[in-house]
């Protein structure tokens, strides 16, 4: 009775890692839309470009010249939001006229010397590449900063502005809102329950199967309970992991393995290489380091826009910016769909 | 030299509203974007559209005859987000797996009969009427329900699916995520201050003027300080007013007044029909009518996407999803931007 009252009727969902709720609203499925429709992604994207400044050998807008690389390649962002040695602003202010001294560093990194690829699309050990190499940028930026923010903005829809496949790195020396947020309420539920929030979920997601999109022996995508982007999913592994660099060998390797299928999925849905915004969210660094965080626990989450179809997005405007997230299918259809989906690539099928 | 430091490097600023950081990175505005550009709004709109279902005398999805009307028109949304009689998922759940009922009503107002004007080129009597169902709507939804929240998603950028002015108004009988944290952060302050925190901001903005786009006498339009988007705007009474039911007839004739000029500068900033979301925050309603609010202030929040140009907005993506807001021109200069710009709307300046 209660899955079907859910299913059928708009109710509220909590989100235990930023303290919120969700309003869900899945009979909003129904209404027509006559609103602003996307350009489906580029399709035709040249291997190589001579005028792409993320391509190998190129030069870019500050004069540098990319290495010859072939596999990942990392430098720093030509037009950083955050640069080492920003001043201090001074303290002694108004309590509603406050700021603070931002500082860190900006880099980017390319997953493949191809333009025309993506991580579904990539070979499983190159996929492994980039793992490792989110590791040694979290275990260097993460020796002087508390935070080292992994994100990949994936299509124009989602802001990015070059379709090389890249992610970038930011590290500041402060704690962001959504990861101080999140350790808050880590840290809270730990208290009181004795166990990590996210590991007792990933044992109970696994366990009801509903939500599960993708599984292996390490991790497991679901769409979670209280997800607010229709098909927002989040990664987890099995076992009890801080941060990305504590992740075994093996654990690795099964990280690739998932994000290829989890990917793949998401690619095969409407047909189209899946726009999103994604990132890594562990226990913070630098001085946090020799602090117990045993509240926490390594996740990522994919934020992916799409709702009807390749051109048809949800919409977090008005209520939503104002109010509250809503969302207009429930996240078990959501996960039910893509779990449906084959995990052999569109675009690979056909040969 | 401070003023400096703030305009050419990074920093964070405290938005008291929401206890939350924002990242301000001037120096980004010089990057040069490649990305995803958007179709400007639509410049030839029909005043009447025998499809529109929005149109006075049309037939709406549901069979429904709009009235043949000649001012605002309210009627119950099609695909209402909120249903008065959903039923209760029941309690007794696991910490991780909560849920609640969401009851309440959405209704649709139509501003004007005509389908090709907006609210910066209606008459002030006009825009009058508007305030006053606001009003109105708040009185009535307000008895049942704790929070009545009125929006308008301007533009097709921003989901909105018809041009006909309109806006929305959504009534829940629950206290939304954005409402209960901007009661909390109101709340706290006026307990350590002793004064309502966006009273004292509005007088120290009036002071301080360089965050002043529009004013009056009663009415005082401001960039915020903390502001996220580009061109956000925030909107407040002079004097403390709990909730837009407390306007005075002089006070909703200035709103009037200052709501024409603020969104003629905003259409003139890209000479095109400005896209946002806007709506109102003001202190809860249903019991809490009866309880204390004086730590409330009555104001709207303007929320436009646009960065550049008519076509290029702020994306607000992978590293604000995952990480904070960051913006890439300081308040002040959006401020100053939109001061200067004529308070006669460019359709109008030619005849
Ligand atoms: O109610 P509408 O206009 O159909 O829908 C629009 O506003 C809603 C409330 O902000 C959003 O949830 C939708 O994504 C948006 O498209
Ligand atoms: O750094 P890029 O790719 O130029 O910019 C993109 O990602 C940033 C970080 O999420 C955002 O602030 C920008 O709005 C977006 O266009």
């Amino acid at each position: 009775l209660c899955a079907r009252v859910l299913l059928e009727h708009q109710h509220l969902r909590y989100n235990p890692l930023r303290d919120t709720w969700v309003l869900v609203s899945a009979h909003r499925m129904k209404r027509p839309w006559a609103g602003q429709v996307e350009k489906p992604p580029e399709e035709h994207i040249p291997r190589y470009d001579p005028r792409n400044p993320l391509c190998p050998g190129n030069t870019r807008a500050n004069g540098e010249v990319n290495s010859d690389y072939d596999s990942t390649f990392i430098f720093e962002n030509d037009f950083p939001a955050l640069q080492p040695d920003a001043p201090d602003p001074g303290s002694d202010q108004h309590p509603l006229f406050q700021s603070k001294a931002a500082r860190g560093i900006c880099k980017v990194m390319c997953f493949h010397p191809w333009s025309d690829v993506t991580l579904p699309l990539m070979k499983k050990h190159e996929v492994l590449k980039v793992i490792d190499k989110w590791a040694g940028l979290v275990e260097e930026l993460g020796t002087k900063y508390p935070w080292v923010q992994i994100f990949e903005n994936k299509g124009a829809m989602m802001g990015c502005s070059n379709p090389h496949p890249h992610c970038q790195v930011w590290a500041s020396n402060f704690l962001p809102n959504e990861p101080a947020l999140s350790d808050r309420c880590q840290r809270a539920y730990y208290k009181k329950h004795g166990e990590p929030l996210l590991l007792q979920y990933a044992r109970q997601e696994a366990e009801k199967k509903e939500r599960v999109v993708v599984e292996n022996s390490d991790w497991l995508a679901v769409v979670p309970y209280w997800a607010t982007w229709p098909y927002q999913t989040l990664l987890l592994p099995r076992r009890h992991v801080l941060r990305i660099t504590d992740l075994t060998t093996g654990e690795r390797e099964g990280l690739a393995d998932i994000m290829k299928r989890l990917l793949t999925k998401y690619d095969n849905l409407f047909e189209i290489s899946f726009p999103y915004s994604m990132g890594w969210h562990g226990a913070p660094t630098g001085t946090h380091l020799k602090e117990d965080n045993s509240h926490w626990h390594l996740h990522a989450h994919y934020y992916p826009p799409l709702l009807r179809s390749a051109t048809v997005k949800k919409f977090m405007v008005g209520y939503e910016m104002l109010a509250q997230e809503q969302r207009d299918l429930t996240p078990e259809q959501a996960a039910e769909k893509l779990r449906n989906l084959p995990e052999e690539h569109y675009k690979t099928r056909e040969n």
